[in-house]
């Protein structure tokens, strides 16, 4: 069926920001550990705990993904089993719009370091794969009629009903299939990054 | 049953913290539409997002915690319903950690400033609702001899394979009933804040 190269698509795409992450992690772990006071270790600490339990919700999502891939039965909605499946995937929808702020932040501080490279090339895989994400939600969306609930995937920015000045431009909606090439980084966004403005 | 008295508890922390996470989110807004760069403004935007989405999430568990409480019929662990559930209680046990990170985050930005006391009571309340929380779930295990699974709901703070100088003490375990009592806030934490080192 349709869905099953949907759900392929997505599990390479959660296999892969599963081992993103896990490079970020190790980039921003001696920053914490030497970092110059609580403040900033508490800033990149959070950065850090919420990949790691990201990482713990990926551990127990992409087995499911795996198991839904390998079985070439009929999937409908009525399992309960395969709705909970699309909200975890929908929730991690959100997580990898979650982790393109995480690498946006850690770019305005690194920029012009030796880490700004491999931040900036995580930070365009992420978006992208945060666009097809999107796209592959819609596709089943479409395939099972509407009939799925993602209540809890959609970022403030992309929601309809917030006061405007609330959401950022970097991370507008956009219907590219390349997420990068509809996004500006930081750098390019409108409003201009006062520079030596910021710590970190 | 026992744990009808629990599920009742949940449902009043998770009621609080959602009037509680409306009113960060309030005060923070402000600090978002007057932010003076793109890096400040992804800074607040980022947390205020978060908490957004912990909103969406607790909008759909809550329901679910009623009708749980409004019903006396008996609860297993066969009902995969019910599984989900908990897996979902045990996912907004790490929100309530992660919106405990983000209020300390906002004492050191907002320290001597007048935003500091609603900043540290919602702190306080949220720091007892955590240690509550744990004692709830703690409770729910023993009543279903440790048949559940509560994979994602371990923040980095209380890992026991994770190197300890990624680990901060002021989210340290602690057994007491009132998690205030057990912990620090940032300004009383061991390593001591560099005052003025900090734009936020």
């Amino acid at each position: 069926m349709e869905s099953n190269a949907t759900f392929s698509n997505l599990e390479d795409i959660f296999s892969r920001t599963r081992t993103a992450l896990n490079e970020f992690k190790d980039i921003i772990t001696p920053v914490i550990e030497e970092a110059k006071d609580d403040h900033e270790r508490l800033y990149w600490h959070h950065i850090y705990e919420e990949e790691d339990h990201r990482f713990d919700r990926l551990e127990h999502l992409l087995p499911a993904l795996q198991s839904i891939n390998a079985d070439d039965s009929t999937i409908t909605t009525e399992d309960s089993e395969f709705v909970h499946l699309l909200q975890d995937i929908s929730l991690e929808k959100f997580g990898l719009h979650n982790f393109l702020e995480h690498l946006d932040l850690s770019l305005y501080t690194f920029k012009d370091t030796e880490l700004e490279k491999p931040i900036q090339s995580l930070r365009d895989m992420t978006s992208e794969d945060y666009q097809l994400t999107k796209q592959l939600l819609d596709q089943l969306n479409e395939e099972f009629k509407g009939g799925l609930s993602f209540k809890t995937s959609v970022p403030t920015d992309e929601k309809e009903d917030i006061d405007e000045r609330l959401k950022l431009d970097t991370y507008a909606p956009t219907d590219t299939h390349s997420g990068s090439s509809g996004q500006s980084t930081p750098q390019h966004s409108k409003k201009r990054l006062t520079v030596g403005s910021l710590k970190y």
